[in-house]
């Protein structure tokens, strides 16, 4: 994880139907299938309502304040990728505007998830491109320091490889080891196919409490009902 | 406020009318009317733009990561109640999606205020649940330890009894003691009639230094007019 | 910058006409055609999504939970103003609302930037009045302490002297001094110039290693690039 | 817990048997005998190494920046007591000095519990007053607005009542309820007890595997030993 | 405030006499004696405790992750200064470690005051080089952008104009303007001579109330005492 | 990284010999000698002044506020190892205090790096056990969910493997590849073995700008002195 100056040109990236097919779940659903692992932190958040975004990890890692690299990850970034960005230290700028989403969006990236900031949120926007980010700044970046491309990265709290799954959505941004793709897949969706059913029955009003036969364990883990 | 594993069924909900009289007021009004006191801290914000909801606070203490009592809060939801959740640790997980949100709303819940995160927020967001809370994350929760519903809970820096009245818009998220319900409606109610004229007064240029009559206090105080 | 219960009645304006400029160029351009500096810290936020405002700053500096100074500063905007608030310790109180706002408007102010809280924000949207916060907060304030207006403030990090202009978008918030405002406002108006051309080059799918002759230079620092 | 400008002046403080007993646990111990509730926020730090108190708690309520009550609850001290300080909004000033310590220390005050800042901490520590607070700042305070003596309190995410115990050392600050105080001393004595035994067998290799006996539950729960 | 890449060789120190005065009293002495303004934000922290320096001010503009600049600024150091670094944005790195410390204190420097993290605290605390800062941090920094020197630098939240003087103990940091120093010694040394009988006075038992004739405005405001 | 309710047994630890060279260097050197990467984040810090250790890490993920797993890597430990706790969501609570410490200790481990919190730290202070933690918290832990040991953990932003070498001080919490432990040592070694020269020259006066010469590079980047 450690290589600064290198850019790795072929990656394995994760089986496109798998990838189609975590697609249509959200990234609630397929980090329960996960096993409730792979989540980045959750200040991580959409730069508008309603983003959303699946697709395979290239991977960027960049130094504070400089984002030369994001100008070479452009090269490596195939249709239905996701560029995911890691700094080595705490940063808050505007790593990514306009210009550089104009190159991303060009050649085929679907999302940016970048672990600091980005700028022209309006134009992003309205030009459909999301992105997942620590924040927003105005403050723009040098371009001076080596940093690496399509290593693995620490992002946001999440170790990432390049070819790795990212769902992202409102409700955040999970990594799927680009191995496990296909049977987080499998998971997620039989998780998402019993939650119709459920969701009809709470609707019409029967508890989770019988729904899910709670009654008894709540009970003989001594819950107590009084007036 | 410590009784771990007891759920209260009757609680002394405010008086509907004060409800009523209390939801047509902003958090703003209404705090201002309570002596400013009451307001859940800032970090509690609205999941959605234009979210506003008012009513009667039945309330669950749960533990970090562990959701299991809101199945428990969910059986004594009555219509126009407010679940407010407060959890015995700082936790940032999503306590809460769409299927609870299904059920609470069956129940007929109005909002959710809780001092953690939820999930599942484009889903609540088209369904017209409110919820204030800490943040939003994917992450789920295990069902495991016992917590309380209905004893007194401290969320977001705020005493909250069950019963008490809940105000919540995009302001904040005021709690009024059920006791007090009337009384502080009557003031709130008494500020809001008096705010009608002086808009008008300020929109038409008066200066609020005229209006409150402030010029001499100032003067008084020392304040020093220079060029 | 130190002196309390001070009203400077006559401060010098930018220039209109550098003004006019600079309210068509966003925050980012400003930004690095300012060298970049003079950025106020990335939590400033709009309240609203859409928000833009360009203009010269009147500035007031407040107590922590105290708002008495806006009636003093609402005397001193002329049309086309930006009042800029800062606070003399970290406070997140809700220290502008809708009748504040109202004055505000009248008097022509454009918009309100301030290190502290607001509230009322359903309201100050409705009514198209931008403000960039540190906080929403329905808590109001004491009418108490004395400030001063038209001194110059740190505000989020920044020196704002009465006088300069505003610019602030969605991106945040720049200062730019009222002497510089012509020389910013031709050297962002240059970049500006230059980046129809390039976003025209990159959508059509040239890279940015290209078109800005970065190869040389990476390969000099060392990159390499593997299989 | 709303009253402003209210000071009482009888309270029911706990049995000073019981503050003694505590006095000779520390507040992790008492925490566990609570059942793990009345625990202040973590943030809340001693302003020196070594710090630790219990003692009975008289309460006061503040405003932002504004330390008049300080004062005013100096003259409800009774020997033994801690006085608790909650502030109606966040603050970081120092709201307590060499001056206010030693007339606290006059009236027999043991320590101060602070939701704020202090200052002269170098002076606190030569004088042995220990001080748990969230910060600590040389930034002073007004004296202009009245708030309350000895009601009930929230401070760092706790309610405290007067008359309350309070436990502090290096490990945090938790609250006995003055009713509960016997009972939680008995059960705490009884933790402690325990531990000496526990400690002795640790010290000689025993493992907690062993000791608590957890092999069979952790098998039971599926965990897995591989090579 | 902006220009990049200066160094300001002859800076006008405040008086020697001043400095010397100002180092026999505390930060939070001076702080009132400025009428509470011109204190950094109460993040900086000693990173040893006892720390406690006076000097005059050498200032430095850095970049984020980039200590180029300490370098250039230790030949500008004269014996008795203390330098302030700031950065153009957030960054915890460690800008100053054994080897910079050596160099300063060769050079004269009594302290350094840095909106950033340093390393070799260890180090630092045995030779006695006290450092004000935000974070500590094993993280080493590049040499590769200029900032500047001597030029007034916004350093966590306050002006610091070159020459100015910097009273920094446990309490904080104040920064007093060169020209105001006499005049600032003189009131702090005022409000001091006042507080040793003061001191005396609550020692002996005397309240607050009492000492400072508090009693009829409190009344005045609407105090009440209940039982 | 995944894998919950796995203990793994036998890992390969770094070379001692390797380890004891470590030991001898610094957190900044060694991280320096990595290239700058492998550093925790700077929030993790000793809890007491003087902390220092370097040993192999033995991991442990942990759910949030349950420390069952903290018994079962106990028995995981050999003498000269590390605890490296990873927790799977944010927490502060308090996981490990005296009892675990003194079973550590006697199992052999030199200090524990834990995201999260601990108690009893003036005990673990006394009795000699160092920790790195997030924080310090009274509050302590259920046992009743299944984590792993011994397996790659993210822990405060560094990926950790079972093995690696942890170099901790009061600047920070290094991790270095166990298989690159001896090429690290080498490189920290002739780093250190460079300073004790060059601090001599810069303590008798010498400046980093002749002695790196620097004043080339400078002045060719645009450097400009001025009067």
């Amino acid at each position: 994880m450690n290589q600064l100056g290198i850019v790795k040109r072929h990656i394995e990236r994760a089986d496109p139907a798998a990838v189609a097919r975590l697609s249509t779940l959200g990234s609630a659903t397929v980090h329960e299938a996960m096993g409730r692992v792979g989540l980045l932190k959750p200040y991580m958040r959409p730069i508008y309502q309603g983003a959303e975004a699946t697709g395979t990890a290239v991977t960027v890692l960049l130094h504070p304040g400089d984002n030369w690299m994001m100008h070479v990850v452009a090269e490596q970034i195939q249709p239905g990728d996701i560029v995911v960005a890691a700094i080595t230290a705490e940063c808050t700028d505007g790593y990514f505007g306009d210009l550089l989403a104009t190159s991303f969006q060009a050649r085929g990236a679907r999302a940016l998830v970048i672990d600091a900031g980005v700028r022209d949120v309006k134009f992003l926007r309205e030009m459909g491109f999301p992105v997942w980010s620590k924040s927003i700044s105005a403050k723009g970046c040098i371009k001076s320091t080596l940093g690496s491309v399509n290593i693995p990265v620490l992002c946001a709290g999440a170790l990432v490889n390049p070819g790795d799954v990212i769902v992202a959505d409102e409700d955040g941004v999970v990594v799927v080891p680009a191995l496990d793709a296909a049977r987080v897949a499998d998971v997620a969706q039989q998780r998402e196919d019993l939650e119709g059913e459920k969701r009809a029955r709470l609707a019409a009003g029967v508890l989770g409490l019988d729904m899910y036969k709670m009654r008894e364990p709540l009970a003989a883990a001594g819950l107590k009902y009084i007036d």
